[in-house]
């Protein structure tokens, strides 16, 4: 079986998202690309959390098609593969639909940036990617156009839920983790009144030290 | 002992509606019918979710009356009758009182289809039933009546909380923790502004395509 | 030692707060009062649930005075003491801080009934006592002249939290479990609007029902 | 290895971080002063709570540079040294991004006292801190001049998040998991009216006596 250490760190990273309560049933997915490029790691389509395993895990190349396992890849398999194609830099991939960042989204309204730890992660606004059908490349494309040059590494998909990137399929679970954490904050925060902008230069101070100071240096 | 299977899976589904925090105490029930379709397996009333074992559960006929078992049937089961003998379809029933949509069914209010998982799952708003008294068929009467002919496979019953069908007792539970989900989502997401709609013929494809192409092909 | 039976009872039974999040760190109790009707089990004081054991549980008489125990009584004894010496009918009672209900309670608002799982437990509104200061008998009076009557098991107490009664000290944990419950319902169904209103001819219709014929006839 | 006792505690007093959802990923963290007052165990940075150990925590002089340890010390390390070089009485020092707490933060608007637990243990409203960079001694500042001469053992960084204080670690993390649960219960409150009132004197009572009464008499 290829890429047995891959598959069972994809396998392990879906515990995340039941652990901070990203996913309901079967409703979102993590992906890792392969060293070499050419090949990801994503889940099986329909399958529970509690069943999955590292020999479940499926292998893709990157138009998406199914290169070995026993079940049907991901339905968001497409999305994942056309940033894998798009985005070289990115090594993993993660949709989910959690409560707070898609209540966001369904009003098409990014997050402002209010909180220093979203300074941090996002270094501004978690942006609004456009509403897109399931079934081709619209997905993929939607949040690619929306991510590349943009500091997040997560997109609000419009009426849908969120999309997150990052150098390790680690790093885009951080990125989702973080991405419902600062969503439901704000939200809560915009509840009771207006939340207290942040100056743009404090933003860009606090982005610049938390990508390049914060952590032990190793991968995420 | 009768249907020592159906016993089993009904019993454990239980833990879903547990996990997934659709339930206080003892309010919830999952029911399952027999292959045969003239009996159905149903939680007994008033036993803790922790205490519930396959020989625990109950086996009624399609009228409601005690067939087999140690408790008193729950004390939805005539809903649940009704529902199995009016729509032979159907091969599970849920009805849980989770927090979000008994609060849209507080208001009487159906669930608005803003969000592309509610459009797959749901194929639309999830409707209200009419406000029904327990101890005869009128709960039965509400479900049946606001379910046949809808796409929806969950019923926001009036003041009361939800009951969900499906084709197996699994795909009943998934409608309804699905439903809370959704219900939550479009509820903060409503508590900031209005959601955008999305186009009917887009809840249309979403439906037909999740409907038809999701999964595994096996039952969920 | 005395009462070993309901030690673990009552022991036991905390788990219950912590399971449905009524409680953090240490600021609820469980107490129930014994067979003969002179003395309860309650929670000693600033420990944690965690460390909670049948044999850390203290036993008090009905002035509140401690009996048997090696750590001081709950800082809420005077309050069980007060209404256990006032209502001779009940056997259990439970204090929270839970945060729906103790909400409603700092706007001193009864929750209305809008909710048919509410009728059948509570019968109607769960009412509002007094604000009352710790530290003689004020909180018990205010507890017993707002319960004794009532149809509710449960009160508000004006910017403190919950009390709850039962006829077993199960019984009122259920009352404090299902109070909250229904609080967070309806607070969110108020969220957005106004629920509907339950007749009183079916909300007592639905009372009625659930105290006679509801459960497997045995103490809940 | 230095301090094994604080390590000890230190580290296994994060999982009540985790417990109370004060945290996401790695953002919250716990230190402890050792005796003799010169030095503090504090969370490694960037290390998730899972894979915490007594072995892991690092020593910090109150310069906060480090003295033992495999790891960088926590990226809020410089706050806490700050907090113990000028407050000799404080032996805990917690830092979170709760969220109900970070969202009042976020308003910059300190919690009003309305809730007799609140009166308890903050002695009345929980204050807010200025906005400031991390990477200097802003924030320890802020924190120090906010709690200074204060009851509230608790202050609200302004578009952060949380920093409490006590005369042990353990109680440095009792006040922040308190912290969030009243700013929990009094938002909640807020969203459907004004809470009422509690009469200074009464919130002096109540805070006298919690000081001096409650518990077991041993460290908390």
């Amino acid at each position: 079986m290829m890429l047995p250490e891959l598959r069972e760190t994809v396998s392990r990273l879906h515990a995340e998202l039941v652990r901070y309560n990203l996913v309901a049933w079967t409703a979102g997915n993590v992906s890792g690309r392969a060293p070499g490029g050419e090949l990801f790691v994503i889940k099986p389509s329909g399958v529970s959390y509690d069943e999955l395993t590292p020999e479940s895990m499926v292998v893709c190349d990157l138009d998406g098609n199914l290169v070995e396992g026993d079940y049907a890849p991901s339905s968001d398999t497409a999305a994942h593969a056309y940033t894998y194609r798009s985005m070289p830099e990115v090594n993993g991939v993660v949709h989910t639909h959690s409560t707070y960042a898609s209540a966001w989204a369904a009003r098409g309204e990014p997050i402002p940036c209010v909180l220093t730890a979203m300074a941090d992660e996002f270094g501004g606004e978690i942006p609004v990617g456009p509403f897109a059908l399931i079934g081709g490349d619209d997905i993929g494309k939607g949040i690619v156009a929306t991510l590349s040059g943009h500091r997040s590494p997560a997109v609000l998909m419009q009426n849908h839920g969120v999309f997150s990137i990052g150098d390790s399929a680690k790093a885009a679970v951080k990125a989702a983790v973080m991405c419902e954490d600062v969503a439901r904050t704000v939200h809560v925060a915009r509840q009771l009144g207006e939340p207290l902008p942040i100056p743009q230069a404090d933003i860009d101070r606090l982005y610049d030290r938390y990508q390049n100071v914060y952590g032990q240096r190793s991968p995420l």
